[in-house]
């Protein structure tokens, strides 16, 4: 069996998430397996680095599956990529070796999200990321930002029940900076936990609006509470950038 | 009474041009004399700089239009950015001088073509810009995009009918690049005719291809021909960056 390895990108504004669901649900996932399976004359299922929710978007979501097939693979990219959805298409594709698992392997992610705080909407960009009324002081935002990075449990920035599952993850570095008018948000780690980067883009805007002290952070993250952290940012300005192996 | 001077930007892919027509027929100039006169109660008609086609977008449209209304311009901007349609914006509103005329002041445009070879189409972009299935030689193109600088009669370039108006017209310079994978043609002149900026980035793309030499433009000029000159390039690639006053 060969092991082929993917780099994705998807507009995710029109699908329901990332992973397939037992009833048809119009799911990324669905569509890719649907189109291999057919392409390919088997049963193909796929594993991604990481699964996204409905309406985020992806320029690098990374997935591995199976195959028989002896296709080449750029002639195999190719007739993907036109039978695919217009907003889906797969950037890079190569053979792995037997053991590669997208998932599994990751050594850490790298999701960005963009605020448009300019007062004027941009009529090219406007499903890429959230426009909001007010200005963002970016200085606070950093010293919140800095108190989040490190190794924490981050159960209050999650939208999972404490469960038995550990919510401990590490960020590596969250970059806040303004460039052409936008504010993007860039957050580097080994794994993050459900609507995890959306609760923490809500609550960072919440401080730099200045609804929030940064200090406030550290007493989030010890509460252990979801309530304690600010609200879920919208879907639209989230996109899975990178997975790094 | 007022004149007001507003820079706009539209995503023109579901327009049927700027140009109002008599019968109701979705143009974007209908949209906004629509929306002002009801916005501020009485009849507005607006001047564009430029018309633009069907589907081309722009990120600096200007425009001007008399008013009686007392309104405050910041308020006035607001308030019509709230009742445009999404795709329509106004980035720039401001008081002008009364003999302030958008089009007849204008001195130069700047255009600008995005053409994709890079064989993977772009999901956040793809409504702005021209996917094609080779690969382009840049050199050739700028050797070509030379011999088009200068005053010259467009005749070729243009889908006029040889008429009374004169078609001579000043490209100043046309500079084309490479930038993050996508290939860019800027197109900066006094003015530009019908179709003119897409039958030049047609005829440039037959020589990026090698199915055309460089040199072969001078005839085309000298020709006064349109059947001379390359296919018209879709409207979609194109976009009216700046008017400079």
């Amino acid at each position: 069996m060969r092991n082929i390895k993917c780099i994705l990108a998807y507009d995710g504004t029109r699908y329901n998430g990332w992973q397939r669901q037992k009833t048809n649900s119009n799911t990324i996932q669905e569509k890719i397996e649907h189109m291999f399976s057919k392409l390919l004359s088997e049963e193909i299922e796929i594993h991604a680095a990481g699964r996204t929710d409905a309406g985020v978007h992806a320029r690098g979501q990374v997935f591995h599956f199976h195959t028989k097939s002896e296709m080449d693979v750029q002639q195999m990219q190719r007739a993907a990529n036109e039978y695919l959805p217009k907003d889906i298409v797969i950037v890079e594709m190569k053979e792995a070796s037997e053991r590669f698992h997208s998932r599994l392997n990751a050594r850490g992610k790298w999701y960005q999200y963009c605020i448009n705080d300019s007062g004027i909407r941009d009529v090219f960009y406007q499903k890429y990321e959230w426009e909001i009324e007010d200005k963002l002081e970016l200085e606070r935002m950093k010293k919140a930002a800095e108190l989040l990075c490190g190794t924490h449990d981050f159960l209050s920035f999650c939208s999972l029940k404490k469960g038995k599952k550990s919510t401990v993850r590490t960020v590596d570095k969250i970059d806040i900076y303004r460039k052409q008018g936008k504010i993007y948000l860039d957050y580097y780690g080994n794994g993050f936990l459900y609507n995890m980067v959306r609760i923490l883009t809500g609550t960072l805007l919440e401080v730099g609006l200045g609804l929030r002290k940064p200090e406030e952070m550290t007493a989030i993250l010890d509460g252990k509470s979801r309530e304690l952290a600010g609200q879920k940012a919208p879907a639209q300005g989230l996109c899975l950038m990178k997975v790094e192996y």
